[in-house]
């Protein structure tokens, strides 16, 4: 019994984008759900309806094998195939297969004019000329060697660059390596992949940001969060901490951490570095923002205070110049730095070559100084400008960071106020921060917002910190005249 | 008492590349381990060091604080730095801190002439020229949004360009999504982390691809390898392993199996599409070497077999077009792709968007088209090559695979040959293979070898398998003449 009547031969489009087969599948299919074709049936063979359609078998055959393995035909050998029944299969309950996510992500609602919510650099900075010829030159210089596959410690010129200068800088010693990562999130990432197991205990600060505290949440690490100071991660406390967990690594922002813009002075890192040496915790100085400061001194990298190899120093391309191509690198002891080469080939062979030839190029060529250069003298009007601007918007009782470079500074509501609760009015009125809460391990500050000036001009710092302020002076405002009004309770 | 005589003035080098406070720090150190500052004795004031030597007082004040964390010095708030003592603190035991690493690594002996060891495209058919102009025309494109950060779903314009192309070919559905990824060694990486938890069952095929034995070893899943004929990976050995084990994941190659070269058939195709719906498993479809096919002609990809939307589809620009620049893709149900964006988000942020970029513009301006055809041009010439080679060559009782396509087959030697063994002297020769020992999952092949041709043009390929067959013929020789010579047994 030949079921292809007239009436239901397929429409094929040839110049549709779907292809023949699956255009021959979608027909059959139909035909089956809406009962023109009923369970039983026998389907044409295969080779008798190529020639009918004019097409070519391999394309019926494809047609014939995912209706059978979604169960609308069965095929007998020798016999052809049958329609059996209209049930696809059901779909994957994808909620119960995948791992649980907890991690509290940032949502973006609208775009907003003022987003003070992403801690980038400005894209109006970006030497776009400088990069074209620095691709150019790159190629030029690199040739095929760019392009072939890599090593997982990184591109040799650039690593060999790199290692140059961090040994005129005193943090690279002899017995240390360097390894090129996707930026520092990666290289904490590998970190972690390297040197921690679940159940680890590390210590990191507290607010931080989530790339720490998501990364290692995720890895089932046990996290101790400890208040960020005027000098950086409270030491006291560190010390207590220490004594009591400890911890497998500690997990600082030497320069102008992200979210509070706080630096750690001279006396603080030695601290750090003692306190760490004598509990054999390994010590992360994340250092992605040193590159950015401006005004006032450095102070010596942790990583150069500890010569007894204890430290891991992560830097980055991604603030100085371009988040936009993924190259940090991280600086340690041989052996951990070998050990992270290897998850690193786990993970994804090497980092990609292109754009390490190119910053390589760019860096070594002089433009990336003389990037650097502008960024700092944009990055210093910015800090100006969004600290007056809080100086003369916000509500009074309001405490900020003053940092000294890098991209954010952090605010703290006088209370009641609730950052979160205040942020969907403050895009409605076209601005954005991120709310503390994405920042806190284990201390939730309500009224902590972060503010991330350095992708912004002046003129916009300066107008949308005057409607941040506008808009929690009114709460404030409105709170406290509600207050006024509740009874006077009764002395007990 | 003032320690500081003249002879043992420090002579700091303002232009050598250590620093100052290094050179400083040094030269106390030194000057304590000798014996010519002993414990007990008092150092100069900061103050009235920097301005006896001329320097800034912050140098000085460094160098003293790696000196009393480094434990040669102690200072007492208001009476001046102290010598403690000659030990540093001692080097850490990296051995006992770092995680265990269980991957077996190809160690590369001395470079040689002629490698059959590395999976890789030919450099000499790298187009440098079309590369660079690629680069040009991005950035005058893509702009300044390539600089900045980026998603961790990729490059929107890339995504799009490779969604629309899997429309095209039916592999990506209405109820899929594509994450962009450094390659697919990454993309395997993401997806463990979004599915798969230690303990887990996956199985793979058995030889395998280095690089997922590995990755799944170190994620402490429980492997079954299960071997990989005509046909790719043993169905019926499939199905009694999904009952067995219940297996979370089935990965496997659809096209050109690395080290293998073996493709599955459209119905192998179609049985593990059932196979795996019944048994609730996700698959894993690796097509990094789909684009390679040099004769024969494309069965469906398996993940457009698979309505019901239960396979996740790898592909790369790695082996049809460079290595070097890490970009790849997945294509899979939405949720899962979700959760592995915020996986990617963790690990790495993003994928390099200057790669995403120059090979976006590579693909659209014809330029990869133009490339591939050369590349397959190539290829063809080279699997010829190797397969006469093989067949002139090797001695009588060796197999070999003979795929139509991408860059390995695989050699199995006759009994008692031990391709390990060999390799030593396949490498004072020069010429290099992989042996089966890195494939290997649970049953190990001492006569099975991989021979990646695609890096090398036809003479290199002609003269290495000589050269290989010369050691094995005389290896076989040897054996067996030394056999003849054993005394019969008795028979008993």
């Amino acid at each position: 019994m030949l079921v292809l009547t007239m009436w239901d031969r397929p429409q094929l489009d040839p110049n549709s984008g779907t292809p023949l087969y699956r255009q021959l599948y979608d027909h059959f299919r139909r035909a089956i759900e809406i009962g023109n074709l009923k369970s039983g049936q026998k389907l044409p063979a295969t080779r008798e309806l190529a020639g009918m359609l004019g097409l070519n078998r391999t394309t019926v055959s494809a047609a014939y094998e995912i209706l059978e393995t979604e169960g609308f035909i069965a095929g007998h050998v020798g016999r052809g195939s049958f329609v059996t029944g209209t049930a696809a299969p059901a779909a994957k309950d994808w909620g119960a297969l995948l791992r649980p996510n907890r991690v509290l992500e940032t949502r973006s609602g609208e775009p907003v004019e003022i987003s003070f919510a992403a801690s980038r650099p400005s894209s109006g900075l970006f030497p776009l000329e400088a990069l074209e010829q620095s691709c150019r030159e790159a190629l030029a210089r690199g040739g095929v060697s760019i392009l072939q596959l890599g090593s997982p410690g990184g591109y040799e010129p650039l690593r060999r660059y790199l290692a140059d200068e961090a040994r005129r800088e005193g943090v690279l010693s002899e017995g240390d390596d360097l390894i090129v990562t996707n930026g520092c999130q990666q290289a904490l990432d590998l970190f972690s992949r390297s040197l921690l197991s679940p159940g680890d205990h590390v210590v990191v600060e507290d607010p931080v940001y989530p790339g720490v505290k998501n990364l290692f949440t995720e890895a089932d690490l046990r996290l101790t969060g400890l208040p960020v100071g005027e000098s950086g991660i409270d030491l006291d406390l560190l010390e207590a901490a220490i004594e009591r967990e400890k911890p497998r690594a500690v997990v600082v922002t030497s320069n102008f951490q992200n979210p509070t813009g706080r630096t750690m002075g001279l006396d603080a890192r030695a601290r750090l570095v003692r306190l760490a040496r004598r509990s054999g915790a390994v010590l992360i100085e994340n250092d992605i923002y040193g590159g950015l400061r401006y005004r006032g001194e450095a102070a010596l990298a942790i990583k150069s205070i500890d010569e007894a190899g204890g430290t891991v120093l992560l830097r980055s391309f991604s603030k100085i110049a371009f988040p936009g191509l993924r190259v940090g690198w991280a600086i340690g002891p041989r052996p951990l730095i070998g050990r992270m080469k290897q998850a690193k080939q786990l993970t994804d062979l090497h980092t990609d070559q292109l754009s390490q030839a190119v910053l390589l190029r760019f860096a070594e060529s002089g433009r990336l100084e003389d990037h650097r250069r502008r960024v700092l003298e944009a990055g210093a009007e910015r800090l100006r400008a969004v600290l007056d601007a809080c100086r003369a918007y916000l509500p009074p009782g309001t405490r900020f960071t003053e940092p000294e470079g890098g991209m954010n500074l952090w605010v703290s509501l006088p209370d009641p106020l609730d950052a979160g609760e205040l942020l969907p009015r403050a895009e409605r009125e076209g601005v954005s921060y991120l709310p503390g809460k994405y920042f806190a391990v284990s201390r939730p500050e309500p009224g902590g917002l972060r503010l991330s000036f350095a992708g912004l001009e002046p003129e916009k710092i300066e107008r949308g910190v005057r409607i941040l302020g506008g808009i929690f002076s009114a709460e404030l405002e409105r709170v406290r005249a509600a207050r006024s009004l509740e009874p006077e309770p009764a002395m007990v």
